[in-house]
């Protein structure tokens, strides 16, 4: 009975571990619970004798019946995305995913992140068709019935706006929660069929260097989109999570441009120009630019870059006092898998290393957590984290020096959180 | 432009590949599509001229709005799970996932499958607690609140009722869809506490051996667990795919127990009664039990066997004449990871590796694919699962021949679909 030996230890062992607050032994085997919560005195009830004898209402009579499509508990109507539209335009700006309510790293589908130029369109798949054209020896019209006899393949990746975290380059931190802050950013099992499939049918000229998509949406939200990274991981989307993409993700189809900055991931996919050079559309002139200091804005910047933000605790929760809490977040990179991610408790003076979930996958959420005993003093928590290319997060100082104050796309600097003595948790620049 | 040559190069060398109607590329390189439907006349068309000028409604006046939570397009109207409940009991019986209007590996929450022996009860998450008593030396009882502070894990498992597919002991294949025969299975992303942590702060007793489960529904159903499973991979589930667990899959929280028969993954988990013998209660006499030849039931039988069901084509589909078809399904075992599917097209004489999606993981949906050029005859499709223990899906026959003829829990055999030369599809035993 070796695990259950190993229970009892890990229970009757509840030591503050390392440095910073952090259980060493919590680093060294992640996701195993090792600083007992029941002997801090934390909430955990004696289970009375009675056990039982108090049923609750809904043990005593039949609950309801089945449905066809469930959803959330009544109880969790608070977990929703958060409207940002433009005062007089309805269908334009955002919604947000509410992180901070959330777990794990599958954003569930009807709490995907959007972003409209001029709303929701509510398209008959029957009528809808995918066309390839421009510098190809056979333009193709595609049907999402052709389109679904294609070989299909899944992978779990994140969409993140480009605009995402962009109130960071305020001068004063914003005082929202974490979803408020970063929640411009949703994970998903995208299943559909590789772009460089129906590349091939229909043929490239030598000259094709771009293909602008275009989206069947009033706003024909347009972006080029260098050749190479449709030869490359780029995806037809039908499916999200498992079932048809949603209609604000852009059903029936979209592209999905793994790593690339959420605009070019175009919804309600129309058409694919192949081209020898991009066509600066107004949504690539107008928007999706980055503002220098000097006044001029650098155009196709495309790759999200490394990111993390601590979710857990985070603006609008409370401590309950000193004593053991789990520290989680979560980080991304454009450029491929998560390779590191550290925390600091002291506001940047010592990092130590969190627990990633597994699997850690190329260009998708991962989960970090790290144990942690707050000994009830102030305490500022950040995150950093690192890619398997080797790049690091950036502090937010070094972010905002790059550009123009009014610059906010791209960022991906570290972010803080200050844990104040009575609970309270502030946003903070560090 | 390498990438540039090697898309011209797939698409124009359409051939039909290896015997069996394989194409031999496809079987090399997982995922990467080499025989062109364009040029075998499969609908569709060539460009017009004339691209934009006819633009659909939808492009002409702004879409909908943003909404809080959304719900799939209503084209999408006819996925849902089907409900066969118990006649004068509509909260006894099952829903199904609709598996075969579905793809990837997630099951979208709103669409995971259900049983019930008494309804869903709706609970008040606050006057909710998981006590831990019996053979221990702390009963414990723990608020949900409590338990958010918890360390957690998350993993991607699938849940199959133990009752799925028990049509497959009928003497004659029921002629309906793969979500009808197999739809009592979904795959989530689970995220919730380890068990183990929680039972080494009750501080388990030397003789306990098992773990008594029992939900919060008015059935108070409840099974005995072996204790080395709770030691092992066992969690108190608190989040699916993201978001709080719906109601039909025990909100505000289950037990997860990987790989396990679906009914011992207790929803709305109550209680944890740790004792030294299993209780045998209704839910593991009067259920769940394996009818033997000599009219005798074995008990206790707990781990999903190795499986696999094609879902593409299947029955309710029809081929469109000869041509390229993508053949592909879902593999999964309870004792761990799939390491290899094998797909037949003339009723098992010849079998063909599949591709598998990766990340191929334990204990959850595997999706595998493989690329098929169907010449028009007649055709028996079947696949082959084997799991990393080196364990086979056995045929429908040698699984048959194990039981009673009403036997209906744990069936794991060979499924076979045949296709007619007119491109319907019929359910077969092989």
């Amino acid at each position: 009975m070796e695990k259950r030996d190993r229970a009892k230890t890990d229970a009757s062992s509840g030591g503050v571990g390392a440095g910073n607050g952090f259980d060493r032994r919590t680093l060294l085997r992640a996701g195993v619970f090792v600083a007992g919560i029941a002997g801090i005195g934390s909430g955990i009830a004696q289970a009375a004798e009675s056990i039982g004898a108090d049923a609750p209402d809904w043990m005593k009579t039949p609950g309801r019946s089945f449905s066809t499509y469930g959803m959330p508990s009544k109880w969790q109507e608070k977990v929703q995305r958060t409207i940002a539209a433009l005062p007089g335009r309805p269908g334009t700006g955002t919604s947000r995913t509410p992180l901070h309510l959330l777990e794990g790293t599958i954003t569930p589908n009807g709490l995907h992140f959007e972003r409209h130029h001029n709303g929701v369109p509510d398209i008959d798949p029957s009528r809808h068709e995918l066309v390839i054209h421009g510098l190809v020896k056979r333009p193709l019209a595609f049907s999402v019935e052709t389109l679904m006899r294609y070989p299909m393949e899944s992978q779990i990746h994140f969409v993140e706006c480009s605009g995402n975290s962009g109130s960071f380059n305020q001068p004063q931190p914003q005082q929202t929660t974490a979803g408020g802050l970063n929640g411009l950013l949703s994970c998903s099992e995208w299943t559909g069929v590789r772009l460089a499939t129906l590349l091939g049918e229909a043929e490239l000229n030598r000259e094709a260097k771009w293909v602008v998509a275009e989206g069947a949406d009033a706003a024909a939200m347009s972006r080029s989109v260098p050749l190479e990274k449709c030869l490359d991981d780029a995806m037809i989307a039908l499916f999200q999570n498992g079932e048809a993409i949603r209609p604000e993700q852009g059903y029936p189809m979209r592209l999905l441009l793994p790593g690339f900055e959420g605009n070019m991931n175009v919804k309600w996919l129309r058409r694919l120009k192949v081209m020898e050079q991009p066509v600066n559309a107004r949504d690539e002139t107008s928007h999706y630019t980055e503002l220098m200091p000097n006044g001029k804005a650098r155009q196709y910047m495309f790759l999200q870059g490394v990111k993390s933000a601590i979710i857990k605790p985070s603006f609008g929760m409370n401590m309950k006092g000193p004593g053991f809490y789990e520290i989680s977040g979560l980080a991304w990179s454009g450029s491929g898998r998560i390779s590191k991610v550290e925390v600091s408790t002291d506001g940047g003076k010592g990092w130590a290393p969190a627990a990633l979930t597994a699997p850690v996958l190329s260009k998708a959420l991962t989960r970090f957590r790290l144990a942690w005993q707050w000994d009830g003093r102030p305490s500022i928590l950040m995150s950093r984290a690192t890619d398997e290319k080797g790049a690091v997060q950036p502090t937010r100082s070094a972010w905002v020096s790059q550009y123009a104050p009014i610059q906010f796309y791209h960022f991906n600097g570290i972010q803080g959180w200050r844990i104040e003595a009575d609970g309270t948790v502030k946003h903070v620049y560090v």
